[in-house]
């Protein structure tokens, strides 16, 4: 089965899938690996840290794969965000831009020709980034993990009433980490998907093995996961922050978001029910083992025609 | 395109889409619509009020229609459930039980060898009924409207991880009201859908024109619209309702645990945020007019053929 949307066309890679961004370890080995397996992967610049180490681990990952990759821009969370871009440009790596407004980055990605997907938390955002010229779009609804605001929806929100409204093609975002979350996206209109989680359960994700059999032995019933990933601040102490937004330096003010976001520890209900997983989104559902990144790909894909193999109802046509 | 599923060969239907309850408004009237239109029709029996009334509006329903439609018997909130039952019984039509714990009457369903359906807001409660010997479940995700429970998931995360954990035929619910829902439930391992919602805003459906209105005009993204129906009470306060559940009887108990629920006019966010439509779940997204119910379906159903023909993505096998 041949994986062709808009996504595989813009990014040259074999399947509609995008590899997230990781703060802290999204770096080019892990990045190359995703590419290696057909998915578009992804540096995330924040842990290049400099402006040149950047530029090594570009050059790094292209000798590592003939496979697609980009770099991840973070608002708020990537040093010299405007170095990092030149840096981009200069490599001709297409680029994610991230979380807020990217309007000050924005005229200098269209006047460099180079690819531009931006990633919100929310539909209005997303088509704002369209407005200023991006080419494709991802929305994270509310069962991924990172920056929530009290007005996100679930994915399936996201892409059933967000999607169509979208001309550029839509990536879908939030829990997503099976065959059948592949599906489901772009059955419903997405033109792919990114995972974050996922990926973290995979060999080559370079964070502890801890934390990965957490996610495997997890599940997206736990209430205190539930908690932790889906409530939001309340409006009213949300609010607060955000009048905040304007008159303070980023790197002063996303902390005081964050903070105002519940963990899994404020959940007060039951004391018999056990930790989550401390890191992942829902997705923690689809993870069951730990396996390459190659091995994690191929079986999804595998699964999701075997499934689609099985459509008594699209396939009686 | 033939839309078989397990679903439309249990109900034998023309689509594997199922009329959701509505307590107070759910006629047979409303059903016989449904029917028609070719989904499955419920009569909710809290509607007839009393089993005599319940046994004419079956046979009504029956006289106006050839379709098929079953009876919804909502544990808490239909009266007599008891009666309503054998009424079921004694008339041979499917029966949907919903809301909690099903275990008084499934032991007579099942010797009546009645259809049975169950329907709960947690994979784990309709897992329960499949023990029980339910023949078909449905799991309504945290977008849709009704008994939520602060361990409510998302509809993606129903579909993707629970779906998959059924032996029986298993119903996707929550903010599902267009042709890309079906799709992407189905392409996700429903054997069908429910919405209950979407079909408020038909002709047919007995209740006022303003709050049909209110649904066309309203939007998912509406912050207020979104906290009333994704914000769950604190664990805290829910624990402690349902720490009262056994000692109370279900008809002083279950306003309790309603009162606990978040509404629209709680929300402390910005006070320009315009108001919500009062009724109706995230599926006022799909919302655009108010047809028919055959209207509805109709377009629904071609709407998803031809998402469906321009899939490259599977057409290209």
């Amino acid at each position: 089965m041949e994986w062709k949307t808009r996504i595989t066309e813009m990014f040259d890679c074999k399947y509609p899938i995008l590899e997230g961004a990781y703060a802290g370890f999204g770096n080019w080995e892990f990045a190359a690996a995703c590419a290696e397996a057909g998915v578009h992967g992804l540096i995330t610049a924040s842990t290049s840290r400099t402006p040149e180490q950047l530029s090594e681990d570009i050059r790094s990952c292209r000798k590592a794969t003939s496979g697609s990759f980009g770099v991840n821009l973070s608002f708020g969370i990537c040093p010299r965000i405007d170095e990092m871009l030149e840096v981009c440009i200069e490599e001709k790596v297409p680029v994610e831009t991230a979380v807020y407004r990217p309007d000050s980055l924005a005229p200098r990605i269209k006047e460099s020709g180079l690819k531009w997907i931006h990633k919100t938390a929310r539909v209005k955002d997303s088509l704002h980034a369209e407005e200023l010229g991006a080419d494709a779009v991802i929305v994270v609804g509310v069962e991924g993990v990172g920056f929530k605001n009290p007005e996100q929806l679930p994915t399936f929100m996201n892409v059933t009433w967000g999607a169509p409204q979208f001309k550029v093609p839509f990536v879908a975002a939030g829990g997503i980490g099976d065959a059948r979350g592949l599906l489901g996206a772009l059955a419903m209109g997405a033109d792919g998907i990114m995972m974050g989680t996922a990926f973290m359960a995979t060999k080559e994700c370079p964070t502890n093995e801890a934390s990965k059999q957490d996610m495997v032995s997890s599940s997206p019933d736990n209430p205190r996961l539930r908690w932790r990933v889906m409530s939001h601040a309340s409006p009213k102490d949300y609010a607060e922050v955000m009048r905040k937004r304007g008159n303070l330096p980023l790197n002063e003010w996303l902390p005081m978001l964050e903070r105002v976001q519940p963990s899994a520890g404020d959940w007060e209900g039951d004391p018999n029910v056990p930790e989550p997983s401390r890191v992942g989104s829902l997705a923690v559902g689809a993870i069951k083992s730990v396996p390459t990144v190659k091995e994690f790909i191929d079986n999804m894909i595998r699964e999701a025609e075997e499934l689609a193999e099985k459509w008594e109802w699209i396939n009686g046509r």
